[in-house]
């Protein structure tokens, strides 16, 4: 439809029909248009529908549009952009631009810029903006609304509207709604929530997420070490966040080292950087196991039957192991399980690793002494290994993220690729302890 | 702080402290409180904050507190309850309970209840809440917040208004910030966003998450097969339903069915019950890697060395091939990849695998050969193996998710513990191969 207009150049229907549609969608179509639609599109847009629609584009799209379009036209996108997308735009631009861009910025928002580039990554102070609406307790409603309606369409979101004293204090947050719904005489001191939510500007990132998660927040406020208001942090970008963060805690789980940008566009130098760094490291402790069956080569001469069941009693151990271990990673990232928990999960990982182990154990000693024709015996060590290595493996899988807590690790590396090498060296030493005593065949 | 004031019964102090407590902050306390206390500290609560606490405190407290307080206040506090958290917590009782509660329920409620309840797990149906704030285009601003003043109380959030026709067709959106800026005298049809995102009720929770992300919302409106609008889902849930997606991806990336309750909770039996078949399936699988080995028996009986390198090549083959899946898994979760996007990730994971694989093998050669003074023949048949094996790895993992997607599977359990066992099989057949090529020991 829209390329239809656009071939035709009937540009006046579709600016009318570029009305119509989200913000959102119409950042996806220009990132599917040629370069020099993408202008044409682009220009049609309304002022302000031009800068919402930026601030959804791709960094790429983004960068190619402030190069092309001219100087009053960037002025008045960067200009009408709230100052956290601005902020997350210049964080990935060349020099060149980000000096271009800030030139045409007016001193006091170049200012806050500069502070809001200073935050660490992944801090709150990163994630926020400035623009939000701040009210004062000794307002009454009608005040309160006469404020709103001046400088309200500058905010973020006026949803939550936040009370700050003369030294800009927090003193407490009143919704929207409860404005709304609220007399015209009625004073805001009044109405408002104290001991309002607040996340400080050097706060991980995962707080923001915690405190979003634990009081349904929509809106939360920032503030500075010395207590006073700094910004607001929207649910969006919290939303985006997390994300962000279980990416990189799956990454971490997989033995990748965590990666900013999306895959398609990684190259794959990149790629492959993040990723030996880690198969080294695992490679080389795997070479510990390897001397454990240096170690019973003689046995393994004597009875090379037993080599045929390495991979799978390594491979059933692993799996148990990283079973164990996602679970409890996962509820320490969630805040259901805490470092005081640890004495509790080693006695049940015990209990399920006896459990699932003596399950498993009993249908493969059937299979193999029943279906495979194993000599019992051989059976018998195979199996009892199992059983033991099943249930070393949880409770090394389940202690090991929790000590990894405790030391200030993050438990997401005692994931699957850790604990599989880790167990493998323990259930071929169990493996050829039983092999030795119950076979006798040194 | 409380615990104070209510041993010393200075209960009037006491309900003028919870006033200014967060309903989170309270729910919380009373989790940690005896029973006694809790049902002191409940009715010390205002009426509507009750319902608040309610709807945050855990399953278990909440049942208590239904069965142990006075039915006027049962029906108070599950009548202030928003419809979704009182099918929420009617999900988790028992049939005496729900039976008791309906009871209490207005008749109009008990059928919209009714209505909730029937709704699939994991649904936008199930996710929603019937209370929105619903408007009429014709409106004015003023008529319009003279709806919002006498009704808007009741609904789970006004921030956004719905507006509908008689037949109850979504007709459009309008913020209540909007509504506040605008002139009393514009009319509700000239301010409104027409083509409002909305899901349907029987939409998979993934596709609410999706459009959640994308268009920055904070309620979306939920139709039902005749498009007529029947309720909203608010961020908050959206935040809770991305994070249950999120552990469930790892819960199946760690070969664990995916459980619905905390690990804390859940008894070891059913610990078990969710482990164990996975386990089996992939113990099972990996009796084959043991067949390969078996087969080249005769072959480890020459040179039982070759045996100590196959934990290292299977370790390093899995975890190779476990990157590159759960990048994979990750992207298609977030909709960074597509199905269409399938040969540019075979030919980017070969390339890393290439990459990575001659870089660990490089590695790998020097340390054997020098440090380990390895018969450099061994060495090499052990170096061309790890090439060979971290591309093959990489290039399974990186093609296994897209085509479980493919196949309508979930992704996710194409994850480390199947791709460790597919890639074992193929790397101890790589091994022997050049092993009896080179090594000429058959």
């Amino acid at each position: 439809m829209v390329k239809r207009l656009l071939d035709e150049r009937r540009f006046l229907e579709l600016k009318d029909h570029l009305k119509e549609m989200n913000s959102p969608d119409i950042a996806n179509m220009l990132e599917e248009m040629d370069k020099e639609d993408l202008l044409i599109v682009f220009r049609l847009l309304e002022k302000d529908r031009a800068a919402d629609v930026f601030s959804y584009m791709e960094v790429e799209r983004q960068q190619y549009l402030v190069e092309n379009i001219r100087e009053g036209e960037v002025e008045n996108v960067i200009n009408s952009l709230f100052l956290d997308d601005v902020v997350d735009f210049l964080e990935e631009m060349p020099a060149n631009v980000v000096k271009r861009v800030l030139k045409l910025t007016p001193t006091e928002r170049r200012s806050n810029i500069n502070k809001l580039l200073k935050y660490p990554e992944d801090s709150a102070g990163s994630l926020m903006t400035v623009e939000f609406m701040a009210l004062k307790k000794s307002m009454t409603v009608r005040e309160a609304l006469d404020v709103i309606r001046s400088v309200g369409r500058e905010s973020v979101s006026i949803n939550t509207c936040f009370i700050t004293d003369r030294t800009k204090k927090l003193e407490g947050v009143l919704s929207l709604k409860d404005i709304v719904l609220a007399k015209e005489d009625e004073v805001v001191e009044e109405l408002m929530e104290r001991f309002p939510v607040t996340v400080k500007t050097v706060d991980d990132q995962e707080d923001v997420i915690k405190a979003f998660k634990k009081y349904d927040l929509d809106l939360v406020a920032v503030v500075d070490v010395e207590e006073k208001m700094v910004g607001v942090i929207t649910v969006d970008d919290v939303i985006d966040a997390l994300e962000e963060e279980n990416t990189e805690d799956i990454q971490k789980m997989n033995a990748v080292e965590p990666m900013e940008t999306e895959y398609k566009k990684t190259g794959i130098f990149s790629l492959a950087k993040h990723r030996i760094v880690w198969l080294f490291v695992l490679m080389i402790s795997a070479t510990l196991t390897g001397r454990v069956i240096g170690r019973y080569e003689e046995v393994l001469e004597n009875a090379v039957i037993l080599a045929a069941f390495i991979p799978m009693l390594m491979d059933t151990g692993g799996n148990a192991g990283s079973q164990a271990s996602s679970l409890i990673i996962r509820g320490l990232a969630l805040g259901e399980i805490e470092k005081k928990d640890l004495p509790g999960i080693i006695f049940k990982e015990m209990r399920v690793g006896v459990l699932v182990g003596l399950g498993l154990a009993t249908a493969n000693f059937l299979r193999l002494a029943f279906f495979e024709k194993i000599d019992p015996m051989v059976a018998m060590v195979v199996c009892s290994t199992l059983v033991f290595t099943v249930t070393t493996a949880k409770t090394i899988g389940g202690t090991l993220p929790i000590i990894a807590k405790t030391l200030k690790l993050d438990p997401a590396i005692m994931a699957a690729p850790l604990i599989t090498t880790i167990v493998d060296t323990i259930s071929l030493l169990i493996y050829f302890y039983f092999a030795t005593t119950f076979l006798k065949l040194v």
